[in-house]
């Protein structure tokens, strides 16, 4: 049981104008030409260690159907999609789910993983801060206006407190925010 | 003639999911009561000094009238409040506009003016990146989901490439991000 030490975070990469895709889906913008000479850059080793610690990621259908098209980004880690669409896979290492939310990461996934990442879209974002079923969100924002497209944040529609764990900046141009989501 | 050196700001205070203002107009949340240990603060002096260097503020008549309602927070600079509605004011560093806004920006201000700041709302940030009027962009992102409200950039509805200059966390847990407008 490993309950009590997970921890689930929602992590986006987003534009500074919110968005975390493009009308058009191209996502070309999504690799920087930015230069921030004083921004730290993260070896390939450094990477790997971190993504290693991830031990299970949750997505909507279409972050998943994009991740598909884009070359799969999560290896062999444990993928649980939500959706009610009837998808397929022979990837042994992803399920997909339509129940309840809370019961899959309160009695499913929390008790069985440590490390459990949360990566898009919106309306699951929206789930679990209203379900309260986060510990963290990391916001990385590119240095881009988009313009208009998919917003991060929809209309969450409650507030909610966050307290900031940590800012870092990237030789990119890119800027990794990480907040702890507080309990009321 | 100062138009070679003058730059223009875009300054707002926003939470982490975009929003400027709460619907109910609620302005508690700007005061934050997180801690940032890492974090930066700033003296009253370097505040002061900071502000001194903003020698003219432009605004619309939303910002222009909360601004009235929490204690005038511009002293006796120079203010432009861009307007259709027929306002009236003693103050005579306050001024009333509705005409061309790339003349005001190009032609009265810039010539005038050495460090202009824009300093909301939504639909003026949207006019000065179409219009390409402004050289810089700082949002101050505080440690908050406010869940609605009104958009800081709401559908911008253009691309803009950013370059990030400067990235400050403050001992509230305010984050400053600090970019560049790139020219195309």
């Amino acid at each position: 049981m490993k309950t009590a030490h997970s921890k689930v975070t929602i992590h986006m990469v987003s534009s500074l104008d919110g968005y975390i895709a493009k009308k058009n889906n191209d996502v070309s913008w999504l690799q920087s030409s930015d230069h921030f000479e004083k921004g730290i850059t993260l070896s390939d080793q450094q990477i790997e260690a971190f993504i290693k610690k991830i031990d299970c990621y949750v997505m909507g259908s279409k972050t998943y159907e994009m991740a598909l098209e884009l070359g799969w980004p999560y290896g062999n880690t444990p993928v649980i999609v939500i959706t009610n669409r009837n998808l397929q896979t022979e990837k042994e290492n992803i399920r997909f789910y339509s129940g309840n939310l809370e019961d899959l990461v309160n009695k499913k996934l929390k008790p069985k993983f440590e490390n459990i990442w949360m990566v898009g879209g919106a309306m699951l974002t929206k789930a679990f801060i209203n379900f309260k079923l986060a510990n963290e969100i990391i916001v990385s924002i590119m240095p881009i206006l988009l313009g208009g497209g998919t917003l991060f944040f929809d209309q969450v529609g409650i507030e909610q407190q966050l307290h900031l764990k940590d800012v870092k900046a990237y030789k990119d141009g890119m800027v990794e925010l990480c907040y702890e989501i507080l309990k009321d």
